[in-house]
């Protein structure tokens, strides 16, 4: 992060510009600049570097380790698309664990869903939960529900220790360098697949179909070696490196659903409707699946 | 556009870092930076400023007046789909316009397409085709082809003074501000409409649904007062700002096309297969169209 002094063309003043530089190891070569008004917070804990940035364009920003984490501006695109792809797949969902997600935007989507009983999240860094109720309350709204617990413990170690237990699993993480590089790991992907009941799925958050088409092919493999139904699908979040994201959605168990079976019922019944939301809707939810051609030959993973 | 000197932190060695800083007056306060290897090629031309870039992980960069145009990285996202919806959504093209587009790479995809015998490209500033001939011959490669001619005139009056002369209009315009500005104008419309055939269709480079709602709704206005069928579609560039960027799609004459009536039938016929294309499919071609549910009130403007 650094400040830049620029002299304004329109009223030839000094005037401070302060300008947060993402500094991204799997993305060294293009860099997102946002301006910023002011520190919120920071600190390191025992984990990381968090901060709270106030931007001029974006809302509050959580950034860890540099890494911008999301932004009230467009953290919705992100949290709905992990949750309610995966929650309006499933026949009916009773029981989800999100891992990672400290921030509690993929927690306050999960409890729109009435049919959950139980929403675990397991955030190794407690901190992170607690620096967002304090300064990114609109995002971290979730945490109040009754059904929300929350266990401040290794995701991995979590799932390898709770077979059969989660409908669906949802990992909310940063990227694979730092804390959560095990969650990019064969043999986390073996893990949830134990920790999920039949028919079960999981949705992680997969990177840039554009710029990490290594890391995507090998989450893919993982879900090859492990479950029964395999796609890849991504929404649109202009603060995240190309404007992009994707997520895998890998089901459990021969009758595993796809990602369509279930949708327009499951929607229907849900007594939810437009208002709910500000990214999905029947009609994002299918064309997130929709793959550019240079990367259809990824397809010969889905089943 | 400044070079930086950084510390490495792996090698302790002085390094130079030259980065490309993107200053776009319509997101001034969220900025892209590309490192760079050299500057190809830099010019002011009648117009504007023309530089070429060689990139460390984006290719040859195409930028106008400080603000990228295209690269050898994701040129195809943009170019297949400006050019490939409504060529597959019209019954039968037989002739089509560029208005701007001097990278070439409209007229590029446009070619792909046997039934087209004619295609004009109506650009203002000769040098820019020129330019990019020369540095990013892999964009302009269509040139050639018999049925290209290329005008150096202003867009506006071309449209202007050639009604019912065209079966496709492509705007593959910078943003509206400098050149550019005319072509976001309601009487650039009204001629637009004047000068496609029965049955022709028009689309228009439009921004980014989450940050230039404004402009993309007066462009729908505009649609909605002179033609019949009216959608909004958008594809995916990494270093287009926010990573997306969208589309008008105006049909002239009642029995104008929607965007997808034709589209199988299209494709079935025209001889071209998958390995045509990197980004344009039948899949990606209707997620296109899927708007975020934030922005399904604007198809209120739709037809």
């Amino acid at each position: 992060m650094k400040v830049v002094y620029r002299r304004s063309g329109a009223c030839k003043r000094l005037l401070m510009e302060l300008w947060f530089t993402e500094n991204l190891e799997i993305a060294a070569d293009m860099r997102l600049q946002l301006r910023v008004e002011r520190t919120i917070h920071s600190e390191k804990s025992e984990f990381q570097k968090i901060d709270v940035l106030e931007t001029t364009s974006c809302g509050r920003m959580l950034v860890l380790d540099d890494v911008i984490m999301t932004t009230e501006f467009d953290e919705f695109a992100y949290h709905e698309m992990i949750a309610h792809v995966p929650a309006f797949a499933h026949a009916s969902p009773r029981t989800a664990l999100v891992i990672g997600g400290g921030d509690g935007g993929t927690v306050r989507e999960l409890c729109k869903h009435k049919n959950l009983e139980e929403i675990h999240l397991c955030e190794i860094d407690r901190r992170v939960v607690e620096v967002s109720k304090e300064h990114l309350p609109s995002i971290a709204s979730g945490f109040d529900d009754p059904r929300v617990k929350c266990f401040y413990e290794d995701g991995a170690r979590w799932a390898d220790e709770h077979p059969e237990s989660y409908d669906l699993i949802l990992v909310d993480s940063s990227d694979p360098v730092g804390p959560a590089a095990v969650l990019f790991g064969e043999a986390f992907y073996e893990s949830c697949y134990a920790s999920l009941r039949e028919g079960g799925i999981l949705a992680t958050q997969a990177e840039n179909i554009y710029m990490h088409r290594d890391i995507i092919e090998r989450l893919l493999q993982y879900g090859e070696k492990f479950y029964q139904r395999r796609f890849y699908y991504n929404t649109r979040v202009p603060t995240y490196p190309g404007g992009m994201i994707g997520f895998t959605f890998f089901a459990k168990g021969q009758n595993g659903p796809d990602p369509f079976y279930h949708l327009e019922k499951r929607y229907n019944e849900s007594e939810l409707t437009a208002q709910d939301f500000r990214f999905w809707n029947p009609a994002t939810h299918k064309a997130a699946f929709a793959l550019p051609a240079f990367a259809t030959d990824l397809e010969k993973y889905f089943a």
